[in-house]
């Protein structure tokens, strides 16, 4: 089993959101279901509006009964309950601080908890310097006691001067290794797999790299819309909302070097190297390796500018600057309202060395290594084989492994990952500054070449595979998205 | 679809056995049901009981509703078997063979068969030169005229001395071009698949040799004893009954460099290759190489001596001389009353590059590629993966394809691939004078080091995986036999 044995109080900021009832609390209660949570846990929520410690346990309860993955056992659920308190200030309330702080000591005092505090910033963006201030005015950070980490939602900036600037204020009061910017794709089972997939099996670890893999495609779509967050994604995009967090980092850690450790530094010091080697093209050439779309509609949504021209789609073509990856490119897109709800990564394999078979003449079915992150959990490989009856005929067959089919091998929420990630200090499912910092700059590198937004945007129909020019991003070099 | 244009008279000799029975004529029902059997075809079964064509198609009937894998149609088989035609002739019956001439020169007329003539040896190995010498006798072997092939089962001799005789006499009537050595392991569906796999596919392809692979095992395992052909097997055993055909040729097709061209010469050329570069072991070291194993009450057996040191069971670790193999062993067993039937190859891959996790500092679970010959079919490869969870675990998980699950895909049974394959001329799966003459060598080479098999030979309990010299063989170099 996992060894935390410290105890700790997690202090939520947004106690009342969306995030800490559908995520956070129920990731603590299978945490609890499974044993893993360590003696002596406690909760303070924090949120705006008043109510009693009872009115939002129960609350709490309705949300674990809806969204938990295990069946809810009241005894337990409630053995958890009540080590969660409710404290209801605005966060701009220097007397709710300092109520903060002796709940905080007092909690040292019963459970045991030794100054360990982890601070979870569940709000919007704008308050995470001011909250990460204040915490630090009322000296809610015991010195020379125990741990203080403090975990930031994303968007962590909305550009690099945004990013740097938000980092520089919380880099006055956490240090590096004490903040975890979280990205919840990296709590996912099979993105903690591709690690393992590429490095401990034979069979994969030789093939990966330019000699025999042909290019990578990285997908992440969804079938919904914006729905209400409309105020939001018009600042954001899906460039800004999924590729410069999630699909970047997804792409970093399928092409990145083996590293020197399994630890937390090695293995961000190697994703930094691939986010500084993405080779973005020229200007001139941007039409043929970016692809921006908006789904019909969108302009009618809450929140949302009947001029709108931000994108709810986005496809890349991009290379890396490195000897393993020298002339494969990588293909990314993402997008709402697409046909399927889908995230993957699709390796294709180059051809073999010689049109042996009759069938590859004109080259084979070429092999793919599927590595399915949502919803479905597992990986394919398609390789050829011959079909079987009396003639020679070969034809792509697929080999399957599921992680989420088997009930009992349910996988774990990433949520649940991450928050015992940050009780026991391990950073390496987090974002390093440096990796936030290479992200924005190619992102902003993008929006600066794409300016021209109006014009380069193209409109497509809610429940296809995106724009045109998404496809045709991929197609112009013979290449295909695989919808598999 | 197949284009077989050309009708043909099918001339089986030992038209009443086991063999036409169970397997040839309902691989030619399943031909005919799968429209494959060329316009005009027809057989003539030759027996030395007397019975009329009427009852002697109501016998094959019978098996054929037994044996068949599709449902019969009685419309198409009476289709079929209007063109079975019963001749009662002992093999030295200088008449029946002129009988046997007017017939197929009638046939020729009849089905404009056009001398087209395909000559099925399904009798004891002492017939085969007899019958062939009088089929040259009585010019069954029409000049300028068609084609004409000889189908020889096994076994092709009993030692290279015999065998080279038998070829010989064979050779002077059939050209090696028309004989057929049938060795219906080769018409196998995944025994088919194993070039496909190797040569069409880039994630197989560049692996396949010694810098990724630690060894290869082939086990052809049966569950059944020695039944009631105790006389036969008694002067064959194990070595000569599986090893010198089905498990050398497993072993050549696994092993073989890419065949210049998808053709019977390109494919047998390099299965030579591997045949002549079995490199044995020096005498004094044979007990490390070879274990022999008789079951227990092996000796009981029907016809069998009660001192009989024939092996039921046999082992063998070799090594290829050629430079794709360069210290790779491969192990081969084989036995009778083992605890599973199964036949299948197992690629061992070697460990990856440097022992990246904690699971992996003594060696990671080796990744595995199981090609499946029987009685399932298909390939499982065995990987590591993160095991669900919260906690960082890397477990061995597989991955599988299954190509006889899907009853649509209903596998063909090997004869009617192999029938096919005649009456089209196509040798590929055909094993060529020289394919014996290297098996047999190495085979006389293990018998002449084995003189000594009274002290050799242990026993085995039925129903368990063989001896314990079996196990050691293997297992002294820290490996071990799969089952799975």
């Amino acid at each position: 089993m996992l060894t935390i044995n410290q105890s700790c109080s997690m202090i939520i900021f947004g106690g009342t959101g969306d995030l800490t009832h559908r995520k956070l609390i129920p990731a603590l209660y299978h945490l609890m279901y499974q044993g893993m949570l360590p003696e002596g846990f406690t909760v303070i929520s924090v949120g705006r509006q008043q109510k009693s410690n009872t009115d939002y346990r129960e609350e709490l309860y309705q949300s674990v009964l809806k969204y938990s993955r295990f069946q809810v056992q009241k005894v337990l659920w409630d053995r958890l309950s009540e080590r969660i308190y409710y404290r209801a200030f605005s966060f701009d309330e220097e007397d709710g601080y300092e109520k903060l702080k002796a709940d905080l000591l007092q909690i040292d005092q019963m459970y045991n908890t030794a100054g360990n505090r982890l601070y979870y910033l569940a709000v919007s963006p704008e308050n995470f310097a001011p909250i990460v201030e204040k915490i630090k005015e009322h000296n809610l950070i015991p010195e020379n006691e125990g741990w203080q980490r403090v975990v930031i939602e994303k968007p962590f900036g909305q550009d690099l001067p945004s990013a740097q600037r938000l980092n520089k204020r919380i880099g006055k009061v956490f240090s590096e290794k004490d903040t975890y910017r979280i990205d919840h794709y990296l709590g996912k089972e099979m993105i903690q797999n591709i690690m393992v997939i590429r490095f401990a099996n034979t069979i994969f670890e030789p093939l990966w790299n330019y000699q025999y893999i042909d290019h990578i495609q990285i997908t992440a779509a969804e079938t919904e819309g914006v729905g209400s967050r409309g105020g939001y994604y018009e600042k954001a995009g899906a460039l800004r909302d999924m590729v410069q967090n999630h699909l970047l980092q997804l792409l970093a850690i399928a092409a990145m070097e083996p590293p020197e450790k399994n630890d937390a530094e090695s293995i961000r010091d190697e994703k930094v190297r691939i986010l500084r080697a993405i080779h973005f093209p020229k200007a001139s050439a941007i039409g043929r390796h970016v692809a921006l779309g908006q789904y019909s509609g969108y302009r009618q949504e809450e929140k949302v500018s009947p001029q709108s021209t931000t994108e709810t789609y986005v496809a890349l073509k991009l290379f890396l600057d490195c000897d393993r990856w020298r002339g494969v490119p990588f293909y990314i897109r993402t997008g709402k309202k697409l046909e399927q709800k889908t995230s993957q990564i699709v390796v294709q394999f180059k051809q073999p060395p010689k049109p042996f078979y009759k069938e590859c003449e004109e080259g084979c079915n070429p092999n793919l290594l599927v590595i399915k992150i949502q919803p479905e959990e597992g990986t394919v490989l398609q390789f050829n084989a011959k079909k079987p009856g009396n003639l020679q005929q070969i034809l792509p067959v697929g080999m399957n492994f599921c992680q989420n089919c088997n009930l009992e091998n349910n996988s774990p929420e990433a949520y649940e990952k991450l928050l015992l990630d940050v009780m026991s200090g391990d950073a390496s499912r987090f974002t390093r500054w440096d990796e936030v910092e290479y992200s924005w700059r190619f992102i902003d590198e993008i929006s600066n070449c794409c300016s021209n937004k109006a014009e380069l945007i193209e409109n497509y129909s809610a429940g296809s595979w995106g724009p045109q020019q998404g496809q045709q991003l991929i197609e112009r070099s013979g290449r295909k998205w695989w919808n598999l």
